[in-house]
């Protein structure tokens, strides 16, 4: 008797889905069930060359680390962007997420994660050297630190701080704010954040 | 200043993995750049020739509807199973599930999912017309309704029941017991569940 009845091309896809992180063996058999049966018969097409073409097409920007598909990318590109100011990020979703508040106009360096000892990710995981060669040669009048506000953002803030400090201080180091998100209400505020929130108040 | 930075071919992979069920824009989101930035390079290119695998030698078997690469699938074609003896069920996994209990040796057929108003799969939308000339045209000594326990497996036998009716009685209609899992706890199990198992009690 037949004991695994499922064609091996099908048992390949759900093998490499869940290869995928987030996504088990059950999702990744609901996923490629969903892609046989799927009404538009080109949807698996469509997938298999866009991660084709993702491979294909982009890189790492070799100045910002930012992905792009020309290097330098459109950012490090621009003569318009104030060339002595940068923003280092965790991700590449972050540089998208500080041009959507368009309060920003300086160069970015994207780190490709954060340090964390837990999931073991160490210094030497992440483009942290060339940015500190990019800033040990370069002019930068202000370096903002724009990790994420959590335990590893803050460890690698802490690492990048000390790193920098050792290149002497010809430039400005910041972080961005911490306080109440904006619409946020005062009473559903954490501790943490309501403190931080008071530390870092503004006079009107 | 440059709203949208990331490359089309990045943003193209995030929609495409964003129109699979259960995945939203975000989850798209991460599983691109994990993609991107995988240790095995060749991640994203295994699984780009995966689905393109599955789209090329899958299809459906012409007897039962099963997945498979060869038609007919390797169920049907076993001349060592009852050929009188077939099992209907939602899915292709189902068939698997059935396969791996190791308490059936009959043939199948996959409907390819459930009647759902709610969803706006009617009886046109499933693979049930095909399987009532099958059983027409066959000479089957028992149809098992192997549907799931929800109420959308349940509506589905209830119109399968109705449609073979109607063809005459000369097989055995049969569905799958209720009752306790093997192995689970009696003060756990649902009041629904228990009452069927309580009905279906069977002498020792």
């Amino acid at each position: 008797m037949a004991t695994n009845v499922l064609p091996r091309s099908v048992q390949r896809l759900i093998n490499e889905l869940a290869r995928l992180p987030g996504i088990g063996s059950k999702t990744a058999s609901r996923l490629t069930f969903f892609l046989l049966r799927s009404a538009d018969s080109n949807q698996a097409l469509e997938l298999s060359s866009a991660l084709q073409e993702l491979k294909e097409k982009t890189r790492f920007c070799s100045i910002c680390y930012h992905i792009t598909e020309e290097d330098p990318c459109d950012v490090c590109k621009d003569a318009e962007r104030n060339q002595r100011l940068v923003c280092v990020v965790e991700e590449p979703l972050d540089v998208l997420a500080i041009e959507r508040s368009r309060a920003y106009n300086g160069l970015y360096h994207v780190l490709h994660g954060a340090i964390s000892p837990v999931e073991g990710v160490g210094p030497d995981d992440l483009y942290i050297e060339p940015f500190i060669t990019r800033v040990a040669n370069g002019d930068f009048e202000e370096i903002i630190i724009a990790t994420n506000a959590t335990l590893e953002g803050d460890s690698t803030a802490r690492y990048l701080e000390r790193r920098l400090a050792a290149l002497g201080g010809r430039f400005r180091l910041t972080s961005l704010a911490r306080g109440l998100a904006v619409g946020s209400d005062l009473e559903y505020t954490d501790e943490v954040t309501l403190g931080r929130a008071l530390q870092g108040r503004q006079s009107l």
